[in-house]
């Protein structure tokens, strides 16, 4: 089935990352891709645009079928392949809400995240503001409690959504992964870098680890104020 | 079934309006609800923060299963009663890829008529930017045009992923109820407007159109210049 898959992805966006590792997660190993720079900006080419009017990264087509949105195409790959791979949206009905309420809370997590570690690259210079840099700081360290509150209630070593590996954990360790490579200070996150340091080393993590994070592998430090 | 749901929510918010009428459309009439005011924040009220950490409306329980994320809470719904009511993710792959990929590019309409909309309500008085306005207004005008060329494409008296009423249309009629009540010119949505007025005759929205909205009619003009 992977044969008729083909994604356009970028090194490191949460978005193409989590469509790898549902990919992987789906034991759709074998997908053809290509990888695409984002500061060439290669994802304006004509083939990304015969597929996707808004030129982004991901693109995905499995067959016919072109899934964009990264959330979609996690969605629609676990309905197209539900008995393959790792079951990701659980079937009983208390455990599926928790998977669903999570994933959309990832947005807001991802969002606070972008809005202090890439201001300056969202914010045009003359734009700026302490002020507003300070506030986007307040809700992410907020953000990071409500989460760190969730880990905590489910217990040591628990998934983002419970006992076992779920969408919830595939949309969102992406983002997760960017505190401590953009040098987020610990204290402000214990349990999420517990879970991160538990789920780096999951099969589906280690084959999509971002290429420019292995050739680099320091970051940045924009989050160290945090 | 319904007896067992209490939803709070808030008058003219699109994420309490979607999971409203995913309720409609499911036919669980009859559900428990609380209207709460924006303008008093009785979304701060102890009831609400007792079932949701971020304190937001909507908030959603059912039985004891707590759903708030709007979309998660429609997706729950469309699972929970699968063959009650209305069919709102399609089972056929193709037709349920363009019902997801659609879903998530709501979010892209619903920020960017944010942006514009309630810019003055997000951005302190000191941090307003002229440039930054002009900019959400251009990347709103280009959102639109997009939405106009799938409608286009799908021909006249089609819902937002083709010829059936879907979870598309439950997650973004809501957005783009805001073009014409907050006078955006027709001439910028002409196809939007044209699915906006077929819509708004179904049952579901009529029977949850926005109190406020009732009440005041006229609307505000914050779209009038896009």
């Amino acid at each position: 089935m992977a044969k008729n898959m083909m994604l356009y992805w970028g090194s490191g966006s949460p978005p193409c990352w989590r469509v790898m590792i549902a990919l992987e997660e789906k034991q759709l190993q074998g997908y053809n891709h290509k990888h695409l720079s984002f500061d060439k900006k290669e994802y304006q080419c004509a083939e990304v645009k015969a597929l996707n009017p808004r030129a982004q990264l991901p693109t995905f087509k499995h067959g016919d079928i072109v899934v964009n949105e990264s959330f979609a195409a996690c969605l629609y790959l676990e309905n197209a392949f539900k008995t393959q791979g790792t079951r990701l949206i659980p079937s009983d009905p208390a455990e599926q809400a928790l998977v669903y309420q999570r994933m959309f809370e990832t947005e807001n997590l991802q969002q606070k995240m972008y809005d202090v570690a890439f201001y300056e690259w969202y914010i045009p210079e003359g734009e700026r503001h302490e002020s507003a840099l300070k506030r986007n700081k307040e809700n992410l360290v907020k953000e990071l409690k409500l989460w760190e509150g969730y880990l905590e209630k489910m217990g040591k070593g628990s998934f983002l959504a419970g006992k076992n590996f779920s969408m919830v954990d595939v949309v969102c360790f992406p983002v997760i992964a960017y505190f401590p490579r953009l040098h987020c200070p610990k204290e402000k996150c214990p349990r999420l870098m517990e879970y991160y340091e538990m789920v780096k080393e999951r099969p589906s993590i280690k084959a999509t680890w971002p290429p420019e994070w292995l050739e680099n592998p320091v970051g940045q430090d924009t989050l160290k104020s945090l």
